[in-house]
């Protein structure tokens, strides 16, 4: 059953086996029902994710207004990863937006693992890395594209998410009105 | 001269002697003029550079229009990281507002070092995850902040933009347009 997530891991470092067995170990399977919460915004995040199955959002609740950050599918990674470097407060939520199954890598678990090997320490660089460049990315998308670029990147990089979550969800993710997401339709369906 | 340099390190992990001096090796210290590249938008970033004295700024260019990602002052890391990891041309420009003298960290000499410890690895992990905080907090001020909030943010942690950028660069970093930023500070004014 893990399997999967050597695979997803391997993206970033190979590991050998005996460090994937100390890897295993540490592992918790946890189901969680639609409408649970991963992780909730009077907390910190103590785990990464690898979504067996299921589909999850990660926003923010700020005056009774949710602002969605992020989408999260199966087989991938999720996290509030601002909170789980810092052990801070998540200030955000994160929840099942359908029934789902995940592999939990607890934080201190993970932590102490990254002393113990070089190929510890460079997995845990990627993974930065890797997070920082799909943060990145988002926010040059918000720096340099309108709106509606950014909802035709979406339905190009990420049909997933147009076929999947509610409109206006997906509004709030593009950072408009959910009339404003409307607007852009009703353009784009005219042409 | 290099002192300051390692102070910064120990910010993110406390290198051993020998470590540092293998480091303290392939940094190369460069003057630029006001004007000059540290990277231009067609060549990869091939170099992390620590800002010894001067100020510079992190752009896109577009039709014309330039974007302001990013400034950087002395006593701080400089680069654009994307490029960075992934070696790609870096599609936009960091240039010296002013003279300016830089510590260079040559790629291929970092990525070499990686290899050689867990605590250079552990250094490239902790500089991934600061930059990942450090964007992701500037992804979210888009998402959830007004343009007249991201300005009192920036008058109150950010001084120093306030006082050496001008009014049309600050615009841009804003995701505003110079006009948009002249009827704020006349909203601000009037209080």
């Amino acid at each position: 059953m893990l399997t999967k997530l050597r695979k997803a891991f391997d993206r970033f470092v190979v590991l050998e086996d005996d460090e994937w067995e100390k890897f295993e170990e540490v592992i918790i399977i946890r189901e969680f029902t639609k409408g649970e919460y991963f992780v909730k915004e009077s907390e910190p995040c103590k785990y990464v994710g690898f979504i067996d199955k299921g589909l999850f959002r990660y926003y923010y609740q700020i005056d009774g207004q949710q602002y969605t950050r992020q989408f999260f599918f199966d087989n991938n990674f999720m996290a509030n990863y601002e909170s789980y470097i810092t052990n801070e407060i998540s200030n955000a939520w994160i929840e099942a937006l359908e029934d789902a199954t995940v592999f939990l890598i607890p934080r201190d678990s993970l932590f102490e693992l990254y002393t113990q090997s070089l190929n510890f320490q460079k997995l845990g660089r990627k993974v930065a890395e890797y997070l920082f460049l799909t943060v990145s990315t988002k926010y040059k998308s918000f720096l340099l594209e309108t709106a509606e670029e950014r909802y035709l990147d979406l339905i190009k990089n990420r049909p997933k998410v147009i076929q999947n979550i509610p409109q206006y969800m997906i509004a709030s993710y593009l950072g408009i009105t959910p009339e404003g997401l409307s607007r852009i339709r009703k353009r784009l369906y005219k042409k």
